[in-house]
């Protein structure tokens, strides 16, 4: 489009549409608010995604994004490392975190198998897991990968290279979520709920 | 919220809330995306952002954005300097120029008249507007502010203003918007469109 009065401003607009979510309405609303009412969360926003650009890197024990060597979750000295929570994204980590129920450490596949896309074994670092499985105390590693197919699949791979380790592997379980109608629940959900029942008395 | 791995992410997370309509999960997706999959998108949005911010100012001729002393418009020597068509905010004429049927020049107020808000006839350019009457062979002046009670006062005025010299001024027409069901439109625009009634024939 070449409706503005600005071609910096066109090219402004442009660049904004690479946030997910964003239109050419939205990012227009954007840029044109940034530059009337908030110039300087705009440069400050310039500022910090550049930088986050250049030094966002992977942590070295987990894979998780940092900006050092080691990311703020491996350095913490509370934190268990016994246990390893496999994760596909660091989104899922955030998820976690926010829910409060885990003092572990994670390992983050950045994905999940998908031959046909050419993520093997080696793209999701599950070598790296076995190597800090078998180096360290590690008592229990927690499979956490979605639970989609492509999630089932590498969960139930990485489950079989674990085998051997000695450590102990769980599967987050899968269920009716907390305030679920059963009316509502789709069939699969309801047959895993059924199928993981747990005894109470 | 410190639950990620990296406070340069958070800062990030953070620095991107500065976007309209952008919340914490929003802000949290689009940091998380642009690391994963778009670092050279990034990369290029911070750039253009701290350029936009740092060079883009106001035309002096119509008040629009521009990164040069005159906006595209002001420049283009097919635009009829003639009519001048008074808008809120850029992102009117950005509307306004995406209809395709007008083809004069701008005068942007960048707000309205709200004396409670300290923004009087000084903050949107009144004497800069009727100087431009004045001066040129301006024939006529659209006031298309907008049909709020505030934009109804800022035409007023502007109208008021204009008296005096000769140009014939306008306001954009008040109706019954294209494909708008008469049983749905509120009372005032139906009044608005009957007392507007054209002759047809």
């Amino acid at each position: 489009m070449s409706l503005t009065s600005s071609p910096l401003l066109e090219q402004l607009i442009e660049a904004l549409r690479c946030l997910p979510g964003v239109g050419p309405k939205s990012a227009q609303r954007m840029a044109l608010h940034l530059l009337e009412r908030n110039r300087q969360g705009g440069r400050n926003l310039a500022d910090v995604l550049a930088q986050a650009m250049e030094h966002i890197g992977r942590c070295d024990n987990c894979r998780n994004f940092t900006d050092s060597k080691l990311c703020q979750l491996c350095l913490n000295p509370k934190r268990d490392r016994g246990l390893i929570c496999v994760v596909e994204t660091p989104a899922d980590i955030l998820a976690i975190e926010g829910c409060g129920g885990f003092n572990g450490s994670y390992h983050v596949l950045m994905g999940h198998l998908s031959p046909i896309d050419g993520i093997g074994p080696e793209q999701i670092g599950v070598d790296h897991l076995l190597q800090r499985v078998s180096a360290g105390d590690v008592r229990e590693v927690v499979l956490a990968t979605g639970t989609t197919v492509e999630g089932e699949a590498t969960a139930y791979f990485i489950s079989e290279r674990l085998k051997a380790l000695g450590a102990t592997v769980t599967r987050i379980a899968h269920g009716v979520p907390l305030g679920g109608d059963l009316e509502y629940i789709d069939g699969g959900t309801l047959a895993h709920a059924l199928s993981g029942r747990q005894r109470v008395m």
